[in-house]
This record gives structure tokens, sequence and C-alpha cells, in this order.
């Protein structure tokens, strides 16, 4: 029998890998690595970072592959779903190939940033090649430390007050969804994750506060926060130059009303 | 200067213990225990364990208090909103005296289970002993592995399907918002905490799955998954008996409509 191990290293800090993370790091025979184009360099150094931290003597070996191209832009509804599902299909073919080279016995590992199950697609698509049933193995998670919590870790506050629920969405789902520019009812507390449109810039109800924060838990880390009719302006800048200079971004926010 | 640390520890596996979370607790003169009854004798054994795996030479101090109490039945609304904040204030005052009690210089910690920002209120507490301005002192976030992240990684699953967004809730707000036993429209993934109630035995709606987990991620874990309407009952009496056999339970939940 195989086992694949999708293991959450945290949102950045390379502290933020638990003990569970590190004893599951040296049980891999082979990490899985998926290469995402250049822009991701930062990321790469990190992940290397976290192994020779954690498994000094080596002793594993490393197999990459190119993740598929997608198209990003221009597309909505419908034909958004089909070429998600195309470039998942099409993940899930390298994936197959991955896992499907580990001798018998053997552990298999890719390394998630932040959580695995949020807003990650590795268990998905683990779920599709099991689903072909062409190759047996078994599937383990480790939870890790998420985006949200370094933002909330970072900003020093609770993700809701007393009671109140909470939502997560994705910056498509959050403009579909204001009214005339204010939160729909009763949404108060509002996380946003995958937002390249910038929605929080489309806001014109007030007493709504944005806690946004990038590169949470890296030495890049910039948090800005404030009334989001106040420092949206800023943040929009803040981010256009990071991400100028670095050459790419991640980033989440916070929205609270009242 | 005083600093309070607020330490993440993750959700109930000692080794859910970040790196992060284990420099930070090697930081510590005094750490706050903050006692809720004799039901927790589990979870006071867990502290133990963290702190004698990972600060293994000692040489800090542990100082106790005892939890207010608070009604906890019979009160909706109005009511149940000033019997919280009565206590908030009762333990503001007890936060006040521990945080008071650091030497210029100290670091004091408090460890919370799971991650700080998520349905704790150790942060918001320590907010109010700071806007009373009678000590002063600096706060800072070690964020965890929440027990969603535990509950989903237990139970293998994604929290949401490809975009979708997520819903976290308590019990008692799940309860109000259910429309003759069906989930509300729109709302397809919910995480429940803090239900004593059962809440989910009240879903009438079919295909609604559910995905149930207590004492994650220790040796007592417990998950059940399937369709709600299928398997309620079962989670019902598998509760009802290890709350027996414990003392206490923890539990939480997720929802998935379709």
């Amino acid at each position: 029998m195989r086992t694949v191990l999708l293991i959450g290293v945290g949102a950045g800090d390379p502290d933020y890998v638990t003990v569970q993370a590190v004893k599951a790091l040296n049980r891999v025979d082979v990490f899985f690595v998926i290469e995402k184009g250049a822009e991701k360099d930062d990321l790469i150094e990190l992940r290397r970072r976290i192994l020779s931290d954690h498994v000094p003597g080596g002793g594993y070996r490393v197999v990459e592959a190119r993740d598929p191209e997608r198209e990003r832009v221009g597309l909505d509804g419908v034909a958004y779903r089909a070429t998600i599902e195309q470039w998942h299909e099409d993940r899930t073919d390298i994936y197959e190939r991955l896992v499907g080279g580990l001798g018998d016995g053997e552990v298999g590992a890719f390394l998630v940033w932040g959580d695995p199950a949020l807003y990650d697609g590795t268990m998905r698509i683990l779920d599709r090649v099991t689903a072909r049933g062409s190759v047996a193995f078994e599937t383990e998670v480790i939870p890790g430390v998420s985006a949200i919590s370094a933002l909330t870790a970072g900003h020093r506050i609770p993700l809701n007050r007393i009671g109140e629920p909470i939502h997560i969405t994705t910056g498509r789902r959050l403009g579909a969804a204001l009214v005339d520019g204010a939160l729909p009812e009763g949404f108060d507390n509002i996380v946003v994750m995958l937002d390249g449109d910038l929605t929080f810039t489309k806001l014109s109800e007030p007493d709504v506060t944005i806690y946004w924060g990038a590169y949470l838990g890296t030495a890049d880390e910039i948090l800005v926060a404030g009334p989001v009719l106040k420092v949206a302006g800023e943040i929009e800048s803040v981010r256009a130059e990071a991400r100028a200079r670095k050459g790419w971004i991640m980033d989440t926010y916070l929205l609270r009303r009242g």
C-alpha cells in the first residue's frame, strides 16, 4: 500500500509548522512539488527551508511536476466552471502519475500552505485520483495554521464578536453579493480570500472595518486596518507596490460591520 | 513593560503545537490557568503534557484562578447578552489581577485550545483589561490549529466545494436560522460550534451530509459522517454515551448540502 500525506505547513511562517507536521515530514520518501511559475520563487525557498530545518538528515526524493495552465480572466458562470473542471482533470492526470510512481509501502507528500481544507485543491484532486481506481493509496491529512488564523493573529483580533457568525468567501462571490455597495444583511464578519479584483474597493457602506494582510507570517508581512472607506485606497496602492516589487502577492482580509 | 502571550496550542492533539508556540512557551515566566471545574481534568492533563514536553527545563510559575460562574440555561436574547456581559466583566476583574501580578519585563501567557481568534473569549477580555488602563502590557497572539481544521483533517475532506462560501456559526444561531427544518438558502457549508442543543437533530431537509467530530485530535477522537437524517440518532447516542463516560464533551460539525 502507498500512503500520501497532505501536510498543512501553515500560512507563511516556517515556525507555523506543527510538531505533528514535523513528524510527518520525517516519514516521507518522496515530496511532490507542483511548480506554478517563476513568480512563486519565494514560496519554493520557504518550502526548501521547512525541509532543511525539519528534515536535516535528508534521505528523501523530490519529484517535480508543472501545474497545467488555465484561463484566468474574462470568464464567468458556466464557462468559468468548465475551465476549472478541465484544469482539475489535467491536474488529476499529473497527480495520478506522481502517486503511481511511489513504490509499494512508500510515503509521498504534498506540502500545502495554510490548512489543506481551506481553499486548496489538492484533496479534491487526490479524491479524483482515488475515484479513477488505477492506483491504490491511503491519504492522511495533517491540519495546519490557516491564513485566517495568521491574519487575526497579526491584527490581534478575534474573528467575530460574541456569538456572531463568520462567513468565508471569495472576492468573486463577495462582489456578486454586494447590494449597492453594502454587505448583505446579517453578514457582519466576512473573511475574503482569493480576491485579485480588490472587491473591498467596491464597498460604499460606512461603518465597515477592514483588516487586511499580505504575505502573512513571513518577514514581508504587511498589515493595514481601518474603516474600509478610509483605507481602501491605501491598501490598493500598498498592494500594487508590493506585488510589483516581489512579482507575486497572497493576501486576505476580514470585513467587520459595526 | 509586561507582555501577555495568547498561545494557540491547537485543538486537542499535543502535536498540533507549532514551532512558533514552542518558542513562545519557552519565553514565559508565568502561565495563567483558568480553572473551569472538575469536568475538564482531561484538558488540564493535556496542558500539563504540553508544558512538560516542550518546556522540559521548567523555570516558570503557574498562577491559577477560578472562572466565575454564569447562568447557562433558560435565557435568550437580551437576558442572555446581559448575563454574558456580566460574566465578561467578572472575568475582566480576574484577568486584570493576573496580568497586574506580572513583574516589570515579565512575560505571562494564556494557553488557548485551537486558535485564539475562533470562539474563544480570552482576547476580548484582555482588550477590556487594556481599556481599563490600570495595567500596562503588550499582547502577542500565536495562531493555532483550529477545531475546524482538526475536524476536516479527521474526515479528510475540504471545507467546501470549489469556490463555495463557508459559514461558521453556533448551534443557537443555526437553530434560529432553520426554515421548517431546512438550511437557509445559499448556506451550503455550515460549520457549527458550541452546540449543546444538538441542533442537527432538528433538520428535516434531505440531501444534507453531516461530518461530526468530538475530542478532535485526541486519543478519544470520535468521527461520524453520513446523511444527517440517517446518522443524527447515532451521533446523539454516541455523544451521550461519551459525555457520560468522560464527564465532558467538546464537539463540532460541518453540514454540507447537495
